[in-house]
Order: structure tokens, then C-alpha cells, then sequence
């Protein structure tokens, strides 16, 4: 956030939405959000954003909605972190691709009673995510919703021509890596639905405040993604949004694969296993269908493994793409079992809270 | 649309959207929206969509939500024409930049109990407007809503780098020129909440028709703007979205200037003249604060005129950029009056009916 916009925020913060208008806060956001940057040719204001890539540059696009009351809930999450999180996941679409995130184009959609603190609070809290990755706000439309706050988000990004990484090459015996620990942003979400329950009182223990604060700010892999691409190691590559099992399946489907992964192997972290008897689920159910890690999941030739672990990334093998075109689990005892793909899917009503696809 | 989609629609159209879920509806639409184009590295189905422009544009960004119950009814819009609009009044703000339109990413979030054909013609009709203007989808999201249907598109578009015609270059002198009628859409929009009250009888008289028409399937006015770009004639432009007072005042306001126009030279349609006593309102209110007819308004140097009439566009000077800040009319009598911006304004309790903003 530029310094001198603290003293505009003061000035206006008591005013209600329906005095400041939609022009206001639209000239208010402009001012809390403003860069400068060769890049943007025009910004926040006109009818569209006029923007420069390099010449030798792909544009990557990735748009995600969020329903309130479908991908989130006001009981436990603030304001702040909502605004954090909408751009974190598409933030972590371009990471998934390879790609260097560049500008953001951000629709609000806000019932007439709410306050203006809590659509700064948002505005801010995207503002946060966009400045850890020198992403700039070049547009956005905000409107009024009668029954609760709607959210869109665009991203645009760039990669070297032809060096995106899709979903669609992974090969018969490659190795399945992860960037990180899975499972925790599911437990943490449940963690927080129950103490909503309780009143909100969601306990001091560190290691349920790392689990929720994994649900409601996640870390876009950028960097690591970045990292990924430029060693040309990998094959495919997905963010796990949906649950390491559907995620791994969108991979297979997309390259006419199957996988094996070991149950063994997933990475779970501390909090989550001195979590586990707070929670309604194994620690393995979380990490296999719990969505919204947004680690990175890819996969690479088993002989690039050596050039993989000197990227400085905390990589973890969980198992093998495979010539036959199903998924299985090597559970705890050492037997092979069938691995259905258990992430959200809207409209099947199925398990678990969120998806984001482009 | 593709021809051999058409089979497969007739395959799944009678499939309930909770039955063909969220990835199946994805890979309907992929296969309904594809569009091969050598610009498009990577389309539908992965993180992000990878996308080539050429290397001397800028690339044009502008994105619009639209949320039912406040941008538009169910009871007078069929699910084709919110397909239709949705993608239209983005490629107007591509217009008003002078600009070529490319891609777009789509968003819908969907009541569960809403029938698969209602989706698949609100898709249809983003489509008709997408291909008539050559521009591809290339990626979105999916999402069940509790509450009503939500919409989020975002266009980018391409021009030439720092050709794109901004709001702010307004000089005093300068013709203020419109591409076509005033007021239909607001009148059109009328005329269908007052059928839509009497049950749906909305008459058979062509004229009705027309403005019915023009606020269901608005026409951006895409190649007029190129022209209009291409002539290095305009100083601004803007498309009129929240109605000719409120744009000719963003245009104003953001160029630093004022503005006299003449309800006389207002273009209004032979429709409008003979809907006048349908309606609720006087034909020039419609024309002023009636939004949402999409046509360009733009300013030029008087010594442009003539090159301006050449470019074959229904052209309508219909006033003056002024040195002092203010906004005049000229009425009827010949009374300057002073003319205030009418158009919607969200979270300000105002008039009519819809506003988009990049």
C-alpha cells in the first residue's frame, strides 16, 4: 500500500457505501491500490486497462468466481483474508502454468447494508496479496448484490513462449512431486466451521492457528512454480485446489495417464497430525480430498530428479505415472487400492467446500 | 457455433446439471465454444489459458459482473439474450478504446435446480455474440450459487500501443459526437417490466420491438470504433453504458473540461417517437439518463468533421467540449439549462437499471 493513502483511508473510513457511491469507492480503491509501472499504459478508470508484455511473451488468463455461502463463509472468515484468498488462488492458476503473475482485474459484487471498513478491509487484504507478488490492479467493476458478496477475479500473467507448463504431458514413469504439506487448509476450515459453532471461540493451540491460517490466506507457489518451469524438468503441472486426488486425476485424464501414489508418502504437516483428534477425518482423508492446499503438484522424468532437488524447493516424491489409465493408492498395510478422485465438484453434490478452474 | 456441436448437444440436452456436474458441463462447453486460432497457445481446461498477441499491442483488459436482480430479471430476459448481453457490453468497452476484441473468459455462477438447456442457451448466446465479432473463450469458471445467477466476464482485446483512445484527451472546442439513437434500451426496458406485470403480453408492434430489442441484444459498436481510431480524428471516448449524461461527465470530468449539448441534435429513434406514449417518461429523459444503449460517444477537433463523415458511420454531433466545468443543455425552447448526470449509480438509490465499469 503507497504510504500517503492511509491518511485518504482515515478520511473517508466512517463514510456508508451508499454516501461514498459507486464512483467513490471506485475513485477510493483507485487511490489505496495505484502503481506505477512502464507496464501500464492505463489503469483503473477508463473502459478497459491498456497493457504492455514483452514481445517474446505468452499472456496467460485465469478467472475464478467466489459465492458467498458457497466458497465462503462470513461466520469464520474477515474480510481481509477473503480479499487475500481471492487472489492467492488465481494467483496460484498462473504459478500452476509456470508463469509470472503481472495484473489483476478484480469484480465486487456487495449488498447495499454492508459497511465501507469491511470492503476496504477486502481491498486491502487483495492489495496484500497483489503487492507480495508485484501484481498490479488494472481494473474491476463493483456493483451492488442483494443477497451477499460475489467475487470475481482475473489474472493475467506471462511466460516465455511455449514454456507454459500444462496439464496435459505427463508420461509413463515419470515421478509425482508435491511442493509441500496437504491436507491442512481442509482441516483448517473444519476447524473453524466448529468453532463458529462454538461462538467463535477457536482456542490459542498454535498449531489449529497455522491449520486455519492455512484455510484462509494461502501461499501462492509463484516463486517454486517459476523455479519449476525454468529447470524444464517437468512434464505437467496443476495446483492442488481441488484435492490432491481429483487434482492428480485432472493430470491423468488431460494426459491419457494413470498414476500410483504411496499413502505413505503424502506429506502431512506437524499441525495437522497433533491436530488429528480435534478432527472428524483421518489426516490421510484430509490430504487426499481436502481442496485449497495450493501446493504444486507435477510431475518429472525420473532421471531429472537430481536437477529438481537442487531448485531449493522442499519436494516431496509420492509416487509414479503409470501406462494404465487408473489411479491407485498404496495404503499404510502395503496393498494397492483403487484412489477415486474426492475433491468438490459443483453440482454433484459432493463432499468438501471449494473448487476454482479456469 | 461449430456445426458438429449440434449433435452433441442433442446428446446431453436433457441431462440434469446435477447429473452432468461441473467437469462434464466444462467439457460441454470446450467442445461447444472451440474455436481453433493459432493466437490461442493453450484454451480451455487447464490452469490458464496461454494466449499470443502481436508483438506491437497493447493488450486491453476490462471485465463486468452482472448479478440477477440487479443488472437484469428473468422475467423479461430469455437465458440466450443474458448469454448474449453479458459478452456484448464487454466488447463495447473494448469499442470505446478503439480497440480489437481477442478473448474471453466467462464466469457463471448457477442455481443448482437450473435446467442444463437454460445453461447451455445462456452459453449459446455468449457465443453468437463472441463469434460475431471473431473473439474466442478461452477459459472461466463454473460455480453453483444459493441465490440467483451471477455472471463475470472479462475481454481482452488488442491495439495498436498508445493508439487506444482514452477518456481524458477532451479538448474545449471540440464536437461532441454520438454513433447512433439515444434512449431505446431504458424505453425497451420499460416496455418489458410493464408486459412482464401484465403477464408477459408485450404486443406485437414492430416499433416495440425494436427498443425491446436493443435493451436485450445491445450491438457494440466494435468496427466503428477502429474506424474512428484508425482516423486519429477522436481526442475521447467512451461507450454509453450509465447514459449519455453520466458518460459525457466521466468524460468531462476525467479530461478536465465542460460540455454544452442540444436536445435538439439528440438522435432518438422513429421507435422512441412512436413508443412515447407507452411510456412512463419524455423521450429526451430516456435519451439522457437512459443507460445501456451502447453506442460511442466521442469528441474531436471541429477541423476533423469532415474526415469524420467520411468513414460511413451515422455520425450525430449533437454539441461542445467547453473550457468551463460544467455540463449545459440546450433545450427545446432554446434555454441553456444545467444538465446533471442521471445515469445508475450502485449503492446511490438512483434511477434505472444497470452500470458496467472496467
Amino acid at each position: 500500500m503507497i504510504p500517503d493513502c492511509f491518511l485518504y483511508l482515515r478520511l473517508t473510513l466512517n463514510m456508508e457505501l451508499s454516501k461514498l457511491g459507486e464512483f467513490g469507492l471506485i475513485e477510493h480503491i483507485r487511490k489505496m491500490m495505484m502503481r506505477r509501472s512502464p507496464s501500464v499504459l492505463l489503469g483503473i478508470g477508463d473502459d478497459a486497462a491498456a497493457l504492455k508484455f514483452p514481445a517474446s511473451a505468452s499472456v496467460l488468463a485465469t478467472t475464478d468466481m467466489l459465492i458467498e455461502g458457497i466458497h465462503f463463509d462470513l461466520a469464520y472468515t474477515d474480510y481481509y483474508s477473503l480479499g487475500w484468498k481471492s487472489v492467492a488462488v488465481n494467483l496460484s492458476d498462473i504459478a500452476a502454468m509456470g508463469g509470472l503473475p503481472r495484473f489483476c482485474l478484480t469484480s465486487l459484487g456487495i449488498p447495499p447494508a454492508i459497511s465501507v471498513e469491511h470492503v476496504i478491509d477486502f481491498y486491502r487484504g487483495c492489495n496484500a496479496a497483489l503487492q507480495a507478488h508485484q501484481t498490479i490492479l488494472v481494473g474491476g467493476d463493483t456493483c451492488s448484490s442483494q443477497q451477499g458478496i460475489v467475487i470475481s477475479v482475473t489474472m493475467l500473467g506471462e511466460t516465455n513462449r511455449k514454456r507454459e507448463i500444462t496439464r496435459t504431458g505427463a508420461k509413463p514413469g515419470d515421478r509425482i512431486f508435491v511442493t509441500g504439506t496437504l491436507g491442512d487448509s481442509a482441516a483448517g476450515l473444519e476447524i473453524l466451521k466448529s468453532a463458529s459453532k462454538k461462538g467463535g471461540a477457536r482456542g490459542e493451540k498454535n498449531y489449529l492457528k497455522r491449520l486455519t491460517q492455512k484455510h484462509l490466506r494461502p501461499v501462492p507457489r509463484i516463486e517454486w512454480g517459476r523455479k519449476i518451469a525454468r529447470s524444464h524438468c517437468a512434464h505437467a503441472m496443476i495446483d492442488i485446489s481441488d484435492g490432491l486426488s481429483s487434482d492428480l486425476a485432472h493430470i491423468c485424464e488431460q494426459s491419457g495417464v494413470g498414476a500410483i501414489i504411496s499413502a505413505e508418502q503424502i506429506p502431512l504437516s506437524r499441525s495437522l497430525v497433533m491436530a488429528s483428534s480435534d478432527l472428524k477425518k483421518s489426516k490421510l482423508d484430509y490430504a487426499l480430498s481436502g481442496g485449497e492446499d495450493y501446493e504444486l503438484l507435477f510431475t518429472a522424468p525420473s532421471g531429472k530428479v537430481r536437477n529438481l532437488h537442487s531448485l531449493g524447493i522442499p519436494l516431496v516424491d509420492i509416487g509414479e505415472i503409470t501406462q494404465t489409465r487408473k489411479l491407485s493408492l498404496v495404503d499404510s498395510r502395503g496393498v494397492t487400492v483403487p484412489l477415486k478422485p474426492m475433491g468438490y465438484n459443483h453440482f454433484a453434490r459432493t463432499s468438501l467446500s471449494e473448487v476454482f478452474k479456469n
